[in-house]
């Protein structure tokens, strides 16, 4: 399973698992609007929507034109990088994660930007289409037979 | 995997999949409040709640003592049955699906009792919280290394 995931989508795996243990239900590879794809979401028990990036490397950061994008689509926004991230080039006003496959842990939690009801209820309904949809693709892999694709 | 699922089952997965079609993400066994699950909930694009109940047999449905309850929980509820079902028991306010295991159609459609707003917040974010955790299990399948069950 590990070498079949890369080395964001590992950190993802370790974020994903610790949320669980916040209470979090999240997504990875979630799109809240046209043109934008962030790595994880997360929905906690009060209907809190937070966003992940996972950052695999300098480079990787560096080459984010989109991230700034994903401020208002969240109640909170986190990085999730390694121990070996140089986490000095992230801004101060996020919120950071340290990260492995296995596991994270909140650094430094992100300032509290509320999203506004009606995108709120937007972005639940989507999560819920997303997971359901996606989920049924486990539970009854036979899409082609209803879609004709 | 047909020879896994009991005929209440299998009448639910052709509902999913005919609900599929009309835009609608669905989950089984799906728990609204405590002491109630229904046998599938349906979520609409414009955030639509239906319920689905079921039937593989008129004793199955003369010995549901529930199903009322289910009432307060959806725009519109439905009943599934086969086509060898009585379906002269089934009362005429409820809507009427005819299913098998591999598709459905809506016979007769349900009335429509709109949830107040509150309630379909808490109905959605719930729906979406279940579908993302029943999720996680396909694709990190050790719970039992962060839950320590």
């Amino acid at each position: 399973m590990e070498d079949l995931l890369q080395p964001g989508q590992l950190l993802a795996r370790g974020v994903c698992r610790h949320l669980a243990t916040l209470g979090y239900a999240s997504l990875t590879e979630f799109v809240p609007d046209r043109g934008l794809r962030v790595d994880v979401i997360a929905l906690g028990p009060k209907g809190e929507i937070w966003i992940i990036e996972c950052k695999s490397s300098r480079v990787d950061f560096q080459t984010d034109r989109k991230w700034q994008g994903y401020l208002d689509w969240c109640d909170r926004y986190f990085w999730a990088v390694d121990t070996e991230f140089p986490v000095e080039l992230l801004p101060d006003e996020t919120g950071l994660i340290l990260a492995d496959a296995h596991d994270a842990e909140i650094q430094r939690d992100a300032p509290l930007s509320k999203l506004a009801p009606a995108r709120r209820s937007t972005l639940t309904r989507k999560f819920a289409r997303t997971a359901a949809e996606r989920l049924r693709g486990f539970t009854d892999p036979r899409p082609s037979q209803i879609y004709g694709v």
